[in-house]
């Protein structure tokens, strides 16, 4: 089936989803994105990805393309037009087109917005069957990872490197913290049972799905700490685990090659995992 | 005059110069590039453009689109189509199209390829009239600035911000030190009288320009250095000046909003100035 993307206020066929070389999106990576999940047809953490989205905007002085609920549209139209009732919709905005030149440009122009669909495997049913390997990479990234922009350079190195070593992702190090993964957050069950993850700050993305998870977790009185995690304490972890919006929760248990815990899918992650499944196909809970 | 660009084989007039959205380079900065000026239709300093092209393509693991001396062919076309004769060629290339995932596209596809060119404003001839401002701004780029890829993001933050003091260029400050411009080299004389620049390692660009000035320094016998300047030494430099392609020997005067030595273009930087014009206008000597 040939795809459709929305471009710039028209629906077009994938291969004619053109946008111009001087979109400042292409030659300064001067733009923002977000990725959603739909299951069932339905858009899940929607209003989370889009508070951040205008964060992410905000951070970055771009103009949004349109309100909210018109985006809304575009996006279930777009998915709608692609025939994904389970996958995931993209969204990118950049600052438009534009002579180049690195300071914005002096006349103002209207942000480019785009937006594709597709199909993904059906929601893990078996959190084994999901479970993942993670390698380690140094975090190369700059000082604002807290903005979703399009320039993932360092995340798409870091990415490859895990590939090759047949892993899912990379858990970045910095000054000899983790950081969070290339595309997701990173949580670990600490050498003495504490659920834990990063707090946020600059140096990590404020991930839609942990927020989600965040608040299921005190729904269901479970206690976790956000809190900084060594590259020690990552190794010495009972059990780690990756969010994001298409990891879901998704157990590691191997780790550079080392098993992480006793190298099955612990008993914290399976609970997660199942929670989370809940959140997303049905037995709603409102994320905070 | 309606401008001309090359895009993935083809000459197309700007507004049809168009890459699909699931070009890597829009979606992941998964690119590099690079700027060559052009004085009288010869492409100055070419051969060191050119080999941090294929420096920045095998640190991304880029394929070359094409062999160096069809890839100056292009360059030279799409300046002639744009009768181009002084200004600037600008070359992008990026890992090609591919669906969307962080990892490099697992069946190779054809790296993309385009190049634009455009007149610039005659030579500047005055030191005195090309000498501008500065502002410091910190360093919020990623570890591996050595290579020359699209994702800008930092670098495009510091220029506007620049740009709304008035200034031409942000110093980006890294831990204490002045790494570089938002895209230029900076120079300092130091309080002692010492010509100085940044080192090279991977938290500078190698300039082609700082390259090219080195040269000439050497066959003139002029003594410079290259190491690290604090933030200290450069707020009580004697005289400062950025390089680049089309910045050239850019006496900087003021930084911050106070003057650097007495404010005026100072006698190292107004030679290095003429040496430069002389390099770029005629009388030339070949960069090492």
């Amino acid at each position: 089936m040939s795809r459709i993307a929305y471009v710039n206020g028209k629906y077009l066929p994938q291969r004619d989803a053109m946008v111009n070389v001087e979109d400042r999106g292409y030659q300064f990576a001067d733009g923002i994105y977000e990725v959603i999940y739909l299951h069932d047809g339905r858009m899940i953490d929607v209003d989370l990805h889009l508070d951040r989205l205008e964060r992410s905007l905000r951070e970055l002085r771009l103009p949004a393309p349109m309100g909210r609920a018109a985006l809304v549209y575009v996006l279930a139209e777009t998915a709608r037009r692609n025939r994904v009732s389970n996958g995931i919709v993209y969204i990118q905005i950049t600052r438009g087109v534009s002579r180049r030149d690195h300071a914005f440009p002096a006349d103002p122009v209207s942000p480019a917005f785009i937006v594709t669909a597709r199909r993904t495997p059906p929601y893990p049913r078996d959190p084994a069957a999901w479970a993942a390997s993670a390698i380690t990479q140094p975090d190369q990234r700059w000082a604002r990872c807290d903005i979703k922009t399009v320039g993932l350079t360092a995340n798409v190195l870091a990415k490859q490197a895990a590939r090759e070593k047949g892993a899912a992702e990379a858990f970045l190090i910095r000054d000899g913290m983790v950081t969070e993964g290339a595309s997701t957050t990173v949580w670990i069950v600490d050498a003495e049972g504490r659920l834990r993850t990063r707090h946020l700050d600059h140096s990590v993305l404020p991930g839609c799905t942990r927020r989600a998870l965040v608040a299921e977790l005190r729904a269901e009185g479970i206690a976790f700490e956000e809190r900084g995690v060594s590259e020690e304490e990552l190794r010495s972890a009972r059990e780690a685990f990756i969010t994001s919006a298409t990891s879901f929760v998704r157990p590691i248990i191997r780790l550079d090659g080392a098993p992480v815990g006793d190298g099955t899918v612990g008993a914290v992650t399976r609970r997660l995992f199942e929670i989370f499944a809940r959140h997303v196909t049905g037995g709603l809970r409102n994320a905070a």
